[in-house]
């Protein structure tokens, strides 16, 4: 498969060298074509991996992972194209995480918005699923990291695009079916965004990014 | 031991009717010193409580848990006065949700402020403890409701205070003091707060308020 990754940062690069491990095609794309992060990484990968610009990157891929930092998301996607977004799936990955202010981060939007929402509407051609952004990148690509089944929220307004995401986590990465939660249309953005400011500080005191959520429900 | 419980809603009841049953003596406040709620619920557990007006229950109360509705604790806890307050354990169960605009609800403050917070700036000799503002009321009582560990995070300033609420959660309900977790100072208030707008998310398409989370943790 043709996988675009936007981002050259720890999440970029985590997806990237996974999916380029198991098969995938993938273009790495940043501001610049070539740049230094995009380089390492392609280096890291044995040149398996391409890179390029934005842009570049999404009219590559048939499906598209935002990993962008979230302050910079809508500029980059802008850069990407809309035409090159078009129709694709767009995992979209990255936090609106404010660390100008120092830590813990505060979240550029929230509360009544989002920014898988503002993304959505910024696209709307586009079919963004809100999904991985509640967990560390190594969890990501391999949930069987923690010791026991625990769970992932996803969202989005397309019920297609999210059953072929939830397909795909599992292909890529082993995510079970049953552990991956649909929240409903992009709105629950804001639920899964506004949950970074429990991560942040459960990240602190745990003393490990290495941990995620189980829903333990009532009989 | 004598408790205060400010507000007549569910979760005042779910916890003061637990708190008699195990022979605690209880004053539940609201803002009249005979409310029609208050007196249900004193009927509901056959006189074994008592109501008054939110100073009258704090003035009571050895420790205080705030189940107001969000919206209007710091009016209540106003109420309730200061100086029946100092020195004391405030557990501070009510969360700042804003139903006004329909469901699901946003949040009265957020991000870089919380309710929490709010309520140990404007009453600084109250021992604040934000506990149970992540679960549904009838869990709160009964964890092991749910089928396995799940966990409550906690947080405040005042760490003395907060092991007085981890061995009273678990002498009055049961809570296991490994399945409740310290988040930090009162700011940590934010990350549970702001975790409402992922819990009403789930209480949506769980079809159930009961549930909780469990931290799955790496090794």
């Amino acid at each position: 498969m043709k996988i675009a990754i936007l981002g050259t940062g720890m999440v970029g690069k985590a997806l990237g060298t996974k999916l380029v491990e198991i098969g995938h095609r993938v273009l790495m794309g940043s501001r610049t074509a070539s740049s230094e992060a995009g380089q390492e990484w392609r280096d890291s990968v044995n040149g398996l991996g391409q890179i390029g610009t934005f842009a570049e990157a999404a009219a590559f891929g048939e499906i598209i992972l935002d990993c962008t930092n979230g302050a910079n998301s809508i500029e980059a996607l802008r850069q990407a194209g809309a035409e090159n977004l078009r129709g694709k799936i767009l995992i979209q990955v990255s936090n609106p995480l404010d660390f100008s202010k120092g830590m813990p981060p505060s979240l550029t939007v929230c509360n009544t918005d989002s920014l898988g929402e503002q993304i959505q509407r910024e696209f709307p051609e586009a079919r963004v699923v809100k999904a991985l952004n509640t967990i560390n990148c190594a969890i990501m690509v391999q949930p069987s990291l923690l010791p026991e089944d625990h769970d992932l929220i996803i969202c989005g307004n397309n019920a297609e695009a999210k059953q072929e995401v939830t397909r795909l986590l599992g292909e890529w990465f082993g995510w079970k079916h049953e552990c991956i939660i649909d929240l409903g249309d992009i709105t629950a953005s804001r639920g899964t965004e506004m949950y970074l400011a429990l991560w942040v500080r459960l990240w602190g005191v745990l003393g490990t990014p290495y941990f995620n959520l189980k829903l333990v429900r009532g009989r």
